[in-house]
């Protein structure tokens, strides 16, 4: 008899790539706040969802994470990894909520977890810049006029990058927000014929519990989207940007809200 | 209206990770038959298998991909990947046949196209020696005497390594194979109180077409799996080394079998 | 003409992997003190330092970078950077200094700045927990009572971790300490019957300015060593394990103290 | 006593990042021929070097590296590495000479080495076609219209790339050549106020032996060299290709010549 929430399964359970939940995340971000095309955008939403408005996010977050089982953190190999999240602003049966097109870590654990929450996760390089607790030429300061950068890169190609300069507290966090996407949840299939009927397909909600916000920095920001040949992210590139935020994050996963089946039928090509 | 194989799915369909079927795959391989202990091996093998015998094998290979829409291999960094695969002896229905409790990748397409097919992938770093066209004290004669290594990493930490010297052409290739593995299709629940009813759970058989194989080169072989935290594979190391061996190998995946679903409740720990 | 601090030199000057100091890094830092065999340790000194005690020190660290012509960081590929340090405890004409015997990064930048210092620098992967802003199970506290680990692996495997549990505030560094170090500055020949003869054979010491330290927490540490084929480190294996550190550091580089021109001829092996 | 021809230099001699020469190496060579800009090729020439023609070549390599102390190719994630270089063609005393205004490599090892001999090298990561040795969709035939594809990234940015189409055998390399390349050997100083007075400043010329190659396989190409922030390549970018080429090559590496002293004072900005 094997065991485990995820593969590998194996006769003590010890070898999934992720243990079954809570999993408990923490994490420095900056995000940038802009304005896309409305067609363009409007165009990536799946089924079920319609467009709210064209303004679009993009995070960067540097998370480290743990479970029940073990302080993971105390090998932080298997417990950090860097994420972009780019999100879309639409709605669900008239209430608001974010979608994600597009979403980037650089970890097999995260990318597993990712997945089985319908975030389409694929494997990319996240850099961003860090504020340090003493004075340095080298730390830009968490406040006012202290600037910070962000890029993502995937398969040795600069894909984004944006640079944010803190301005003042907000009391709000960037918008569209990634506590509560909605996501497609999927895993294709295999048998000849059937490439078009995969086996899971739902629409699904996120849902997270004990959130934890620090203290939330907005300024200026800039943002460019390169193009790249492997993803149609540049469709989504800012016409123009509206705010950059650095803030802190806690949360932890337990639980996905299921909204509906979509089609078991669908369009490959 | 979004398109696409695997996730992401967008507008024009080419962002997906991975694109529909056939996929077309060579490979040098590296291999090692050997013998684990018996119950332990047995231990592994998911409802449906019996354990044919205590024989394994472990592979080592540098791949290149592509598919029909594009020679992907003039992008190498979207077409190469180095994997690690362990094979077990199992029967089904009096069949012999192998299953496959670990694989390692390093680029996170093959890790999904690996998931469709019931591989349970994660990441890890496989190395193995190359054998080039002009005579060098660099490069093992890819002959009698040749000498050849391999090592798997993951996270860090070497957890496998081999030294192979080939002695003569074999007619046959080692055993467990992988071309007909039997894998578990496997995709997590994450709704509360819903972990251990997977959305899916399949034993399937890989099927795979237009094989070519080299000329296939088998010798003497020795082979150490370390201690490693996150995973069981030291309870599959090796009691006595069989043969070591060394070929290339061509194929094309493009469909799969469907043996039965399997349980709809598992144990998770 | 072609201009640059480091190679490659070019006509606009722009292309140098290293510009000119002054260097500017911030770090957080996670340290342990211990001692390790007296005989062993004074074997690894060069020439012009005896041992002062067998009291050595590891330390982990996440830097950021930049210099005086850009803001470096805003791009943070090219500024942050994670590194392990080993020092002991000499003595040079009386005076206690530290010497580092094995240094380990993982960017290019950071390993042409530590050479050009004498710094003996490979690439080699850092992992250490980080502390958050935000309370989360997925982060330790920084003070009384947080527990932090830290990791080291070359070349994929894994050479040395700690793991720390804070427990006061402190007055003082961990000992011995790195910004005055004193290192072997050192370029090879390679005409033939020359190797013994290197180019440049300096004992140098360390020059750091504007130094701050941030507040100072020391706690309970274990620390392994393991084996690794390619490096002597495990000559240097702790003994007895004295204390664990966390704090942060800011320091700037622009100068080096020349003491005296080591042997013209060298042993090799 | 410490030993070691590089740096780390410990007790037992064995730590040192690289042994003393011999150094055996084989290769996958991918490589093109290339005009550009006479007036800015010839400004990346150092003192010594005189512009002899507009014509530079790009290689792509796949290196496998041993010494005359053990098979290191048994452990390949010591051995193996990727390099890219650019070569430029010049005169030296009225002899024709080739001269590495750039090259990246992806192991410290390798690095090393290459800074020894004079190599500008940097990190970078290098991805080229492999062809093998069965017929598949998913390799290029290593002969008439075989088509092969190399790429070059550095910091996440891709830099580099061309395609190539074989066509026919050729009886001779590309020029400019590697193997007898004219170096500047340079070391930095760091002491405040000798900035530009480089410890080491020597032009040198390249020595190998046992060289070897095989047969030579020529076609057209195309290539791209991208804008990047950090380095001049992009001024050499091609006014027009010439050829590609695909062959291998072995060489041994145990000598260099000293061409003579450069100046003493150098231009930093």
């Amino acid at each position: 008899m094997i065991k485990g929430y995820t593969l590998p399964r194996t006769p003590k359970g010890k070898s999934s790539l992720v243990p079954s939940p809570p999993w408990h995340y923490v994490g420095n971000v900056l995000a940038v706040e802009y304005t896309a095309d409305h067609e363009k955008v409007a165009a990536f939403l799946p089924e079920g969802l319609t467009l709210a408005s064209n303004q679009c996010a993009i995070y960067f977050i540097e998370w480290q994470y743990t479970n029940d089982l073990e302080e993971v953190y105390l090998d932080p190999v298997c417990s950090q990894y860097r994420e972009t999240i780019v999100l879309l602003s639409a709605s669900y049966n008239d209430t608001p909520v974010s979608y994600c097109p597009f979403i980037w870590v650089d970890q097999d654990k995260a990318l597993m977890r990712g997945l089985i929450q319908g975030w389409p996760k694929q494997m990319g390089e996240t850099w961003m810049t860090r504020s340090y607790d003493v004075d340095s030429k080298a730390s830009p300061l968490l406040g006012k006029g202290g600037r910070f950068g962000a890029a993502l890169s995937v398969g040795g190609r600069r894909l984004a990058e944006t640079k944010i300069t803190l301005l003042e507290e907000s009391n709000s966090l960037p918008s569209p927000a990634f506590a509560s996407a909605v996501n497609v949840r999927y895993f294709p299939e295999l048998i000849k014929d059937k490439y078009d009927k995969p086996s899971v397909h739902q629409l699904v909600q996120l849902k997270s519990r004990d959130v934890r916000i620090s203290s939330i920095w907005k300024g200026e920001a800039s943002m460019e989207i390169f193009h790249h040949p492997h993803t149609e992210l540049p469709d989504l590139k800012p016409t123009s940007v509206i705010a950059g935020y650095r803030f802190s994050v806690a949360l932890t996963v337990d639980d996905l809200i299921h909204l509906y089946n979509l089609k078991q039928e669908i369009f490959i090509e």
